[in-house]
Order: structure tokens, then C-alpha cells, then sequence
């Protein structure tokens, strides 16, 4: 085994995890994708020589199949982001409760499945990085976002339960919160405005990679990311 | 209809929801209880004049008849509390992924069933107070409590993104977080220190009434409540 | 000595003061008033049958001897609210440092000034209730507002240490986060919206006393009020 | 003018201080140090290059003085980092009300006379990093800590406030929460422990660099820091 660092991103196909993975690429990490469908995620395959795995991460077979794919390809775990989510908003009176509960299996219940996944090899490892990526509604619920809200606090929870429980184990677990709208992403309307009102991927990385090259003498858990025009 | 207010208990059996029922039947209230178990309820109905209705708070259908059932009874909703729990905990690598689902449906996707029942009568009636009942670890997760935590976490985001939104349609929404074990439940060990180092169910009930009874003009939110020598 | 309770409010002037000292008369308190000027409270004084002294919050000798007359007076101290409060705001750029310290003079370390004095009394009582009165800058520093958010945040701060510090001794340590504009004061413009717009300084006084009312099994620390039409 | 960055740190002497100078020096930044005691700092200013000047950094006409020597030497400021701090401790009772009044002036109000020096100088650069180093008690007020509660929620405060009126001026303002004791500083017993229970000090200069190079699309106004072994 090289000692390339291995890197696993979960809820691939969104600006940021593309960023991410070229960005851990440039740094030569070896990269593994999780999508629900990896036919899209082809030409960054190309790009960035990642290896991919399907699946849907609220599945806990799917999750523990995924893991146990890259593990026969990569042996180890350095880096492991989960980036799923999934958005729907409404007033309380009009939401269907099966869509309630798809949100929290995938932005939430599937965190933990990858959590749990990624804590077993981490532990027998010795080390690693398991980072979370949240959003405003992670720390601010407001009025129709109550599917989202839901989702993104219980990854919060969840991520700094397990901030508490596995620092001491050398395992370094982050939770970050994207207080904007990401570049090429769905939230980008067309309208004006300075040229960087949104967050850029490429930016949203680099934060990434500083927070997993911290020394665990000075760790941190919790970053909120911003665009210097918005609103908090 | 008579001029008594109702209300709507969730959750019944523990201790505080029976001092609830009891605190508010001495109010000249009506009260209904939901419990999955209603047998053991009996002596609480028998000493306040509470009706009962079993059923299990993560079923969306079993929600919606209870809240017809009270609705036929009662004819409105004055006060609705969800009280409603599942504790789990230990290390992630542990957790049984059944468990922390079932963690999640009966405390977090319990109270959006309610929440939505509730809302959409409330709605209808023009006001009413919807209270949810939280603990330490809906603002701070600990080790070893992912369960618990992404559960309650859930929970004060669903009560977050409500108040925000049902304020304005004058409907209280409050989440009361209980930062200590109460007296006579579970977590009430038999060591010794001051008399009332744990909280006890009345006094919970009597900052819940106050917090009903508020003018709208200045409405909380969010309430801590934990013992004088509890640590935080 | 009567069994009256004693009540002592420092900073009157403002309609939350006069609101408290009103419905706390009402209770049967013995109440107690400070201000810089003292005539302006003439009214409130006849009208509730208050006692009141004069002083700068922010000198140390003017709050001891504040107390000592009280003293004199009342022979105890049951509930301290501490509602004094100096408003500047501005670009960074443009504030006078000479009045962001007097800011912090006024809102900060006479909070202080007030709590020692207090403290003394209290811990030799072996009882009291300590209140101090907050803002939306108390918890959210917005642009321009350097000086009162610091001014706030401190007196948060110190509420928070001494919630911590004085609990186990038998007092009870509160801080309100007034978020609104309070009616009849200085922040209401006469623009339209619904009646209840602001907050009502009855209806806040009703709140601070149901605190002040709570057993010490259940203590709240921090309490958030707002207009049920309020964003946040 | 060079194109080197100019870093300007107050309050220097702590291990921090030292730590962020040695590491600006290796990135080529050119370095500024104000200190209450210039002559301690010899062996930094001779390892680094880095120059000095002298004063209190409470009073007004010092802090504008050491930014004007420190402008006619390097023309500008790109990265402005306050360090001050004021400890000081005990029950509320026998708190020295002149001593709570120096914590305050030293750590909060030093820091606004700092923040007012150097916005007005990065407003008309036209950018600039304007950083400030909190502490546990800036965000959790424990007993016996009055006046570092008091001193490090102020600042806080004043650090978002900043954040939220001078990031659209393209003005990076950030604080950090280092929760822990820094080693070969005053916290550091001689116990023992795992070998880096305690902050290193080059490790909390590496993020406060990651965060100074951030993309101002991504900005993060707030950064907690703690050992791995740390408790929270």
C-alpha cells in the first residue's frame, strides 16, 4: 500500500464534493465517490482518477456494501465527507410525511450509517478525518423549513456526539455550515450582484482540507462558512 | 362547547406528563392523554377527568385518529404538549441502526405528526399553544448518545422552524429543554444530596402553565429549566 | 419585619421598570426604585407606595450606599432586577471612545456593581432572586451596534457566571433577552401593524415574576421574550 | 512598497503571540509586535525581524500612536491580530470592583480601540484581516469568573458585530475560541497526560493563517479550537 491518503465522499454530484475531489486530487489523495447514480459522476471519474460506488445512503446494506467496496480497493480511511442531503420545504400544513421522513433517511439517518461505517475502520486504524457538511438550516430553522430543519439538526447532533466520543480516539470529526448558496449549484439564480456572492466550491475545499491537516492538539469541530456579502 | 380550555397530552406515563394532567385538570382544564399503552393510565384518568387515547406517535395514521378522536370529544385544541421519548445510547460502533431509526420516529418524527395535526387545527381556530418537551441533549450532544441526541436535536429544529413560522398565525410554539434527571422517573437513582437535586414534575408544570398563559406580545420560545445544583 | 417580599429595581425610568414596580405593588412587594434622577419617578412612587434612591449605576460608592438606604429600609432583598441600559450606536469608524465606555459603564459593570451588592446580601439571606435585563444585542451583535453589543454580551456574560456561581447557594440567577421593541419606550414609532406589536412591559413583568415564582427544582437561567409578529 | 504582507499583533508575549510571528516571519510577512514590555520581546523581534512598539493597550492615545509608528513603517495592514487579555478570578463577593474595571479595559475595550484603529485604515486599503483570540470564557461563563466572563463575551461580541458590518466592506473579521490551556503558557502544569493535551501554539497559528487566506466567497467569522483530549 502507498502512502497516498485515501479520501471517501458521500452524496457525490454537487458542486462542492466535484470541488473536493479535484482539489484532493491535485494534493494526491486517492478518491472514492458514493452517488445514487455514478453514471453522472463519469467525467469527474475521468478527471480526478476517482473510483466510484453506487448506492442509497439511507440503506444500511447499501452503506456497509460501499464501504467494504473501497476498503478492498483503498485498505484504509483517512478523509470521509458526508454530503448528502435532501431539500424539500413547505408549511407544516402541506408536507407529506413520507417525504419528511425520505429527507431524514437520507441527510441524517444516512449520516449516521456512514458515520458508524467510517468509526468501526477509523477505530481499528487509529486515526482518521469523518466531516459533515450542514447548511443554515443546521443551526437556524426557519418558517417551511421544517423537512430540512429536522434533517440538518439531527446530522449536527450527531456529528458532535461523535466530535465528543471519538476525539479522544484520534479521530477527527467536523461539522461545517454552508450559510449561503453554492456556485453552479441549484441555489444560484441568475440575478447580479458582486461576482462572489455565493460560495465557491473551490473556496468551501480549501477550508475543508486546512480543518483535516489540523494538528488534533488544536481541533476544531464546527466551521461556518459565508460569503463576505451575506446576511447573518 | 363550554368555556374550558383543552388540552392534548402526547407521550403520557411519565412523570411529567401526569403532573401536566394533574396541574391542569386543578386549572378547570380538559384533558386528553395519548399513550401506546393506555391501561396504565387508568388511576391518572380516574383522578383528573382525563380521557385516553393509545396509539403509537411515529404512525401517521395512528396520530391523525387520535386527534380526531380528542377532536370529537373536546371540539378544539387549546394547549397540545408532545412528550414523547426514546432513550438509547453507547459507543457509535455499537448502535443498532433499527434502534436509532425507531429513536427517531417515536421522538422526532412523533412530534412533526403532532406538530402537523396539531397546526392545522390550530390554524383553523385561529390560535392555540403547541409545547415540545426536550432535554440536555437537544442543545448539547454528548458521548455515546447519537441516538438520543439526533433524536432531540430533530425535535428542537422542528420546534424552531415552527415557532418562526406559526407565530404570526398567533400559535405559541415552545420547546422546553430539561437539563436534569425528574424526580420519580427513571433517571432518579437512590444516592443522596439536597433534597430536590432533581426536577421535580410539578415545578415543570408550573413554568409550562406560565409559559401557556403568556400575552402574545411577548412570547418565549425556548425554555432551560435544571435543578439549583445541577452543573451546566 | 413584615413577610412582605422586598423587591429592589435598579435602572426605573423605563416602562418595563415602571411595569414591574406596578404589578410587583399589586403582589404586595415592598418596592424599591434606583435612577440617576429620582424626581421623574415621583408618580410611580405615589402611585405604588415605591421607596427610591439616586445614583450613577456605574459608581461603586453610589450602588453600596444605594443598598445600604434600601437596607435600612426593607431590612432584605428578595428579587433584584437590574434594568440599566445606555444606547449609542454607529459605524466603527465614527464611535467616541469615551462613550463606549461609558456604554459599558452603565449596562456592564454597574451590572456588576449591582450583583456584588446583591450577592453580599443574598448569599447572608441564604435566598434572593437576580435578575438582569437583556437585548437582542445581548445574544446577536449586529453592524453598527459596537457598543451596546458589548455592552450586552458582558452582562450576559457576567448573569452566566453567576447563574453558575450562585444557584448552589440558593439564588437564583436570570437574564431576559428582550428582543422587540417595548411599548410606551423609546423604540416605538408610530407606524402601523397589529396592536401587539411591541412588547407589552405588562406583559414582561408578568413573565419576569413567574420566574422569580419558580421552585428551585426547576430554575430557568435565560429567557427570550418577543412579539409573537417578531423575526428572528 | 514591497509586496509583502504587513501583520500588526497586539498584546504579544503569550506563546501564541510568539508562535504567530515566527510563522508570519517564515511565510514573509513582514511583522509588527505591541506590548505593555517591549524589552521581553527582544529574542522574537531578533528571530523574526519583526519590529515593536510600546503601550497600553486600553488607552486611546496609545493605540492610535503604536498604529501610526507602525503605518509610517510598513504603509500598511493586512492582518491585524488582538491577543490582549486580562485574568483575573474569584466568587463575586470579594471581587476588587477596579480590578473587574482593568479585565475590561485591557481585554474588551482595548480590543474596540484596536478594531476602530485598524477598520479605519483597512476601509481605506480597501481590505485586511482583523482577528481576535478568545477563550473558553467567551462563550461559556463559568463560576468564579466574573470578570473574564465579563472582559471575553464583550469581545465576542465586538468581534461580530465587526464580522457583520465590515465583511461587505471586504474586511475579514474573525474570532477564535481557544478552549484549553496553551502550552509554555501560564495554564500548563507539570502533570502529565497524553503529550499534546495542551494547545500548541504553532497549531493555532497554522489555522489562524488557513483562516486569513480564505477566499472572501467562504469566510468564517468564528473558529473553536481545543486539544483533542479536551472535554466540552
Amino acid at each position: 500500500m502507498d502512502s497516498r491518503q485515501r479520501a471517501f465522499i458521500i452524496g457525490a454530484g454537487s458542486g462542492l464534493s466535484a470541488a473536493l475531489a479535484r482539489r484532493l486530487a491535485r494534493e494526491n489523495f486517492s478518491v472514492a465517490l458514493m452517488a445514487r447514480d455514478v453514471a453522472k459522476l463519469r467525467p469527474l471519474m475521468e478527471e480526478t482518477g476517482a473510483i466510484a460506488v453506487s448506492g442509497d445512503v439511507g440503506d444500511p446494506k447499501a452503506v456497509e456494501a460501499a464501504f467494504a467496496d473501497v476498503q478492498s480497493a483503498f485498505g484504509r480511511f483517512d478523509f470521509v465527507v458526508f454530503n448528502a442531503a435532501y431539500r424539500t420545504r413547505g408549511p407544516i400544513e402541506e408536507l407529506d410525511p413520507a417525504e419528511v421522513l425520505t429527507a431524514y433517511l437520507t441527510g441524517a439517518f444516512g449520516g449516521f450509517l456512514v458515520a458508524q461505517a467510517a468509526a468501526r475502520r477509523m477505530r481499528a486504524q487509529g486515526s482518521g478525518s469523518l466531516f459533515f457538511t450542514g447548511a443554515t438550516a443546521s443551526v437556524k430553522a426557519g418558517a417551511n423549513s421544517v423537512p430540512f430543519s429536522m434533517e440538518k439538526f439531527a446530522l449536527r447532533g450527531l456529528a458532535q456526539a461523535l466530535a465528543r466520543e471519538l476525539a479522544p480516539q484520534n479521530i477527527h470529526v467536523a461539522h461545517f455550515v454552508i450559510d449561503g448558496g453554492i456556485s453552479s449549484s441549484w441555489s444560484q439564480p441568475g440575478e447580479g450582484g458582486p461576482a462572489d456572492k455565493w460560495l465557491d466550491p473551490d473556496a468551501i475545499a480549501d477550508t475543508y482540507l486546512a480543518i483535516h491537516r489540523q494538528h488534533r492538539s488544536a481541533w476544531t469541530w464546527e466551521v461556518e462558512l459565508r460569503p463576505w456579502v451575506e446576511r447573518f
